[in-house]
């Protein structure tokens, strides 16, 4: 585990912050991490991106596998020189996006199958070549074991099964990782909202052992309430002394909920998706550009961010380019969130390591600037 | 006309290099101007306009005066305020986009009257509503007259009917811009593709005496050579000490002809709107990202241009952002191309000063990279 060191430095209640060393540099925790689905974080460039303080960038297995092909990525130099991001980048294992992207697919004992979105082709991926785009293709910092993610609501006994497989899948992949010392791999625990189904998958995933635990099958249509339920026990079944990563999460409101209840990690399209659709997100909550009330507003998104779209554009400008359908438009608001889920994360570790989280969740709850 | 000062460093035949003086900085000629149609030059933050070299941009009274809307721009401090751009800008009258965008309009003696293409509502466009807005709201710092710029093919009797209605409304703007100095105004020649007209246009611009003059009127389906043809004879009918803007061009062999043809000032969506549509142009001419054969080029668009768009990204990043409807291939390609022709600018500069434009006009028509 030498390519992985976790170091924690201050915990407030079930919270930690601290530090995950990397080859590639160092991640503050907890740590937000934009999502670089095709190798871009959509509308900017990784220069922006890593303005905003990110530490680490996620690449999507799924998309890159089929368009331009991890073969290709692996002849043009690996992922990281492909996108221009030189630092520490996590790729998901693709499973999740088979089950909610592929229009038809298949999991067997032996794969998750599927049929392209893009040009309807067959691709078949089991947990060994998961590992091979993952680590050896890609290049990925830390990479993610191959697991199946059920729908929510599921029946108990259709979580067991998706756990189950999942373990098994999770040992195939380690198997394959091997042992290296530039890259490390992460552990899926599955279970649905259900903790006796958490607990069992928890435990076979540390009779493997991994460099770090995700929770997974969360952010899947539970809701808000569900996930925090499942929060107060799921990140305790696994090691203290290991990074917790809550897949696919989320809103500002679920990362501090979350941050709370010990996790250290998350990954969301919310802040580039958002932004795309004319949304900025601010303390108080979400706004919509396009309302007519931005129209004359001279004031800037958030003056207090150090970012040039928070601070330096009017709403009514923004309103008018998202009126106008302007690609910059997209391009403002992407920034900005980002900009501002990492002023949520700095926040949250300032106020881990100063103990005061209570007030800091308090306020976030109630739509008022914490402080930071 | 303190506001304005135009100082010829040198010549090469007809051509001439030297710099256009405004209240708000220098502009170097023959210039590229950027086209910020909608307060943006699209998919471009003004900060990135401006490390490609340009020194002015240009607004479009149409778009802004129906979204907008130039009263509220004004109530926002104005254009430049607005939009985040604080060099040098002319802006457009209005009435070439009345002609092109415009299902419905009319011409008469009075105005451009007209539907908008937004919400269909009726305007009315005067010369003294378009200078109001130019000077007054927007607050642009080349103003130019409303003209009527007849379709090519036209008849001789409808060209002359039309530079004729436009030196009156040229008359009515110089009225109604009056004396200002900090705000220049310009002229608009017209008559279509014959010298007894372009000629005759030039002749009533005169006797109403304008801080520069436009040529307007061309690149409106004439093509290439017969441009080429009317601008032997149309710049010299036009007084050699003011700055003379070629409308709406062009290409950059288009450029290049035209400044060897004595032009000092150009605009065109071109760069930008290759941009996204997935083109980018090098000295060999533009290049569709989108092709297979750029799949696996590790190379970028042009190393020796001195912005990230054209040096840190490969050709197979770029095919694959174009392939995937990626954004950010809209963003970079864009860039790029305003980059692109900053360079062509700013090498024609270099080779007028130098005594050189026949060579550089040479390279240019055989596709090879000039003398930069």
């Amino acid at each position: 585990m030498a390519a992985f060191a976790f170091d924690i430095a201050a915990r407030d209640g079930a919270a930690r912050t601290g530090v995950l060393r990397t080859l590639r540099g160092d991640i503050a925790t907890p740590a937000f991490m934009p999502v670089g689905t095709a190798g871009t974080v959509k509308t900017l460039m990784m220069d922006q991106v890593k303005t905003t303080g990110a530490d680490i960038i996620l690449g999507n297995t799924f998309h890159l596998m089929l368009r331009p092909g991890a073969e290709r990525v692996k002849a043009l130099g690996g992922l990281h020189k492909f996108s221009g991001w030189s630092g520490p980048m996590l790729t998901d294992s693709g499973g999740f996006q088979v089950m909610s992207l592929a229009k038809i697919s298949k999991v067997t004992e032996e794969a998750a199958v599927f049929a392209s979105p893009i040009d309807g082709s067959r691709h078949v991926l089991t947990p060994e070549r998961s590992i091979d785009i993952q680590a050896n293709l890609l290049g990925a910092d830390i990479v993610m074991q191959l697991d199946e993610c059920v729908a929510w609501p599921a029946s108990d006994q259709r979580a067991a099964e998706a756990l189950r497989l999942s373990a098994r899948w999770g040992a195939r992949c380690k198997t394959a990782f091997g042992t290296r010392d530039r890259q490390s791999l992460f552990g899926i625990q599955q279970g649905s909202t259900v903790e006796a189904l958490r607990r069992e998958s928890s435990d076979r995933l540390l009779d493997i052992g991994f460099d770090g635990y995700a929770i997974g099958g969360l952010a899947v249509g539970e809701g808000h309430a569900a996930m925090c339920e499942t929060l107060d026990y799921a990140p305790g079944l696994l090691p203290a002394d290991r990074p917790r990563y809550l897949m696919g999460v989320g809103k500002p409101r679920d990362i501090v909920e979350a941050v709370a209840r010990g996790v250290d990690m998350f990954d969301c399209v919310l802040p580039t998706r958002s932004g795309r659709h004319g949304q900025a997100w601010t303390w108080a909550g979400p706004i919509n550009l396009k309302t007519a009330r931005f129209a004359d507003d001279e004031n800037p998104l958030d003056e207090t961010i150090d970012c040039p779209a928070s601070r330096d554009y009017s709403r009514a400008y923004l309103h008018h380019l998202v009126k106008s359908r302007e690609i910059l438009a997209q391009v403002l608001l992407s920034w900005h969130n980002l900009a501002f889920f990492q002023v949520l994360m700095a926040g949250l570790r300032a106020a881990i390591r100063e103990q005061r989280l209570a007030a800091f969740r308090a306020d976030c709850a109630a739509g008022r600037r914490p402080r930071l």
